[in-house]
C-alpha cells in the first residue's frame, strides 16, 4: 500500500555545538518520504520555490517516491535556521522564512486520491482537514501538529482531530492540548477529541503508543554522539507509517512494530546533517538496528519466570 | 538467599496536592524491606529513637524480615517533612531532623555477615564502605547515593564505588557524578569508577539498566493518580534486589526481570501514603501487575517480522 505525505520541503541552516551547515535539504515531507520509502511507495505533496535545486532530491530517483505532487512556485523555497544548545536539549529558531510555503494549498493529483495511508505533517490544521477530504477511502490517517496551532488555531485543529485516526505529538504538547499535566489523563482527553491512537514523542526517553486503552513504551536507542536532531520526528513518522503501509494491517501488534521502525529510522537520521544518513541505508542495516532496539526492551521469557 | 539492607527508619510528614499525613512510617530500609520481603528473606540494619512505636512495624512479623539489626538509641527517631508540588514533579524538603540517625554507625549482627545480596541505602558513603567490609563474601552489592554525597563527600563516595557491583542513581545524578550531560557517556565514566551495573531511575520515564556494555529500558507503569511517591526509589530497589536474591543468579536476563519487579513494587507503593499499599499484597497481585508491565514493553514476535 502507498503512503501519502503532505508537508514541507525546505532548506535548513543548522548549528550544533559540534558543526554547522547552511541550506541543507530539509522539510517534513522530505524526511518523512526518505524514511517511509524503505517500506512502502510514497506519494509526496509539497511546494518549493524556483530557487530549488532538484539535484538535492536526486536520491529519490532510486526510491519508490512519486514526486508528481511536488509543485514549484515562483519565489523562494521555505527556509529555516536554528541552533541547538545545551547538549542538544534545547533548540532556538534563528530565522523562519515561509516564502512559497506561506501560500501552500495542497491539491492532490488524482492518482494520489486512492492513498490508503495518509500522513499530515505539521502544517495549518485547516489545510490538513482539506487534504483528508480529498482522499477517497483512507484506511489510516495520522497527523502531526505543534504548539503554534494548539495556541492560535484550536477550533481548526479540533475539526481536523475529528477526522484522523492518529496524532503524533510530543509530551509537552499533550499537556498543552489537553490542559492536563498527567500525560495519561491528558491522552484520554485527546482521544475524546477524535484520534484513538496517539504517538507521544519524548525525545531521549523514547515514545509512547496509546491505542484505544492499550499502552506501549518504545525506548530510544542510546545515542552517545547526537549529531543533528532536525527532522527526527518526521523521520520517525516515516518509518512508522511506512511500516504500517507495508503490512497493511493496523492493530496493536503492527502499531508496536511500527513504533520500533520509526525509532530505528530516527536513530539513523540524527547521526548526520539533513537526510545524509538515511539517503542510502541497506535493508540489512535497518533490520540489524531493529534487533538491537528489541534487545533494549525485551525480557527473555523462559516459561513462567513471573512466578514468585 | 537473603538480602541485607542498611539504611534508615523514619517518620515522614508528607503533603501532596491531594492529601497530607503526619509522622507516617518511612525510611529507606523500611521501604526496601517491605518490598524485598515478597521475594527473599531480609536482614535489616537501621536505628530508631526511644520514641519509636514498634506497633508501626508489626506488619513485618508476618514477613521474612529479621529485625535483630534494628537498634534503639536514646533520643528521637529520624524525621523528614516534605511537600510535593506541580503534579508531583517537584519535591520540597520542609524539615529534616536526623536525631538518632546522625550517629548511625551500622555494626552487622554476626548472622548477617554471610548475606550474599547487599543493599546500601542512601547513607554516608563512609558508612556504606564499612558495611561492605563487614560482609564475608557478598555476591552482589548495590548502593544508592544522592547529590549531597556527590557534592560534598566525593572522595569517600569514590572509595565506596570501587567495592560495589551496582549503583542505583537518578538521571540528574549521573550527570552530576560523571560531569557529562549525555547519560550514556556519563554512565560509562561511572562504570570506570567501579560498578559495572547501573540502574538509572527516570521517574515517569521508567528506568534504564546498564550492565557492562548492555542496555535495557524498563518503562514506568502508567499512573493516572499518583498519590505519594515518597519511598518509590527504595521500594524499586527492594523489588530489584529481592528478585535477584530469590533467583540467586546475576546476569543480564535476571537483571532485566529484577528491573520489572522493582518497577512493579514501586508502582504499588505510590498508590498510598507510607508503606500502606505494599504491606499486604498478594503474590497474585504482584504477578498480575508484572504481566501488565510486560505488555507495555514487549513486541509480539511471530517469526521474522523484522524482514522488510
Amino acid at each position: 500500500m502507498s503512503v501519502l505525505v503532505v508537508g514541507s520541503m525546505a532548506y535548513d541552516s543548522v548549528e550544533t555545538p559540534f558543526a554547522k551547515v547552511d541550506d541543507a535539504l530539509g522539510g517534513s515531507a522530505t524526511f518523512f518520504a526518505a524514511a517511509a520509502s524503505y517500506f512502502a511507495p510514497v506519494n509526496l505533496v509539497a511546494v518549493v520555490g524556483d530557487d530549488f535545486n532538484f539535484a538535492d532530491i536526486d536520491f529519490f530517483k532510486n526510491k519508490p517516491v512519486d514526486l508528481d505532487g511536488l509543485k514549484t512556485e515562483p519565489g523562494k523555497t521555505f527556509r529555516w535556521a536554528g541552533k541547538y544548545l545545551n547538549n542538544m536539549n534545547d533548540r532556538e529558531t534563528l530565522d523562519t522564512q515561509l516564502n512559497v510555503f506561506e501560500k501552500f494549498n495542497p491539491v492532490l493529483p488524482q492518482k494520489y486520491r486512492n492513498s490508503e495511508y495518509v500522513f499530515l505533517a505539521n502544517i495549518n490544521p485547516d489545510l490538513q482537514y482539506n487534504v483528508v477530504q480529498q482522499v477517497h477511502k483512507p484506511k489510516f490517517v495520522a497527523m502531526d501538529t505543534m504548539n503554534f496551532w494548539i495556541n492560535d488555531y484550536l477550533p481548526d485543529l479540533k475539526r481536523t482531530l475529528k477526522v484522523v485516526d492518529a496524532l503524533v505529538i510530543n509530551d509537552s504538547e499533550v499537556k498543552l492540548l489537553s490542559g492536563n499535566s498527567n500525560i495519561f489523563k491528558g491522552a484520554k482527553l485527546i482521544q475524546e477529541m477524535g484520534p484513538k491512537t496517539l504517538i507521544i514523542k519524548k525525545g531521549e526517553h523514547g515514545a509512547i503508543l496509546i491505542h484505544n486503552n492499550a499502552y506501549f513504551n518504545c525506548p530510544a536507542i542510546p545515542v552517545e554522539d547526537l549529531f543533528d536532531p532536525t527532522g527526527a520526528g518526521d523521520t520517525f513518522a516515516g518509518g512508522f507509517m511506512g511500516y504500517l503501509a507495508m503490512t497493511d494491517k493496523v492493530n496493536l501488534d503492527t502499531l508496536k512494530r511500527a513504533m520500533v521502525m520509526g525509532t530505528v529510522m530516527a536513530s539513523f537520521l540524527v547521526e548526520d546533517f539533513s537526510v545524509n544518513r538515511i539517503k542510502d541505508l541497506s535493508k540489512a542495516e535497518i533490520q540489524a538496528r531493529a534487533k538491537v532496539l528489541l534487545t533494549l526492551m525485551q525480557v527473555q521469557e523462559d516459561g513462567d519466570w513471573i512466578k514468585i
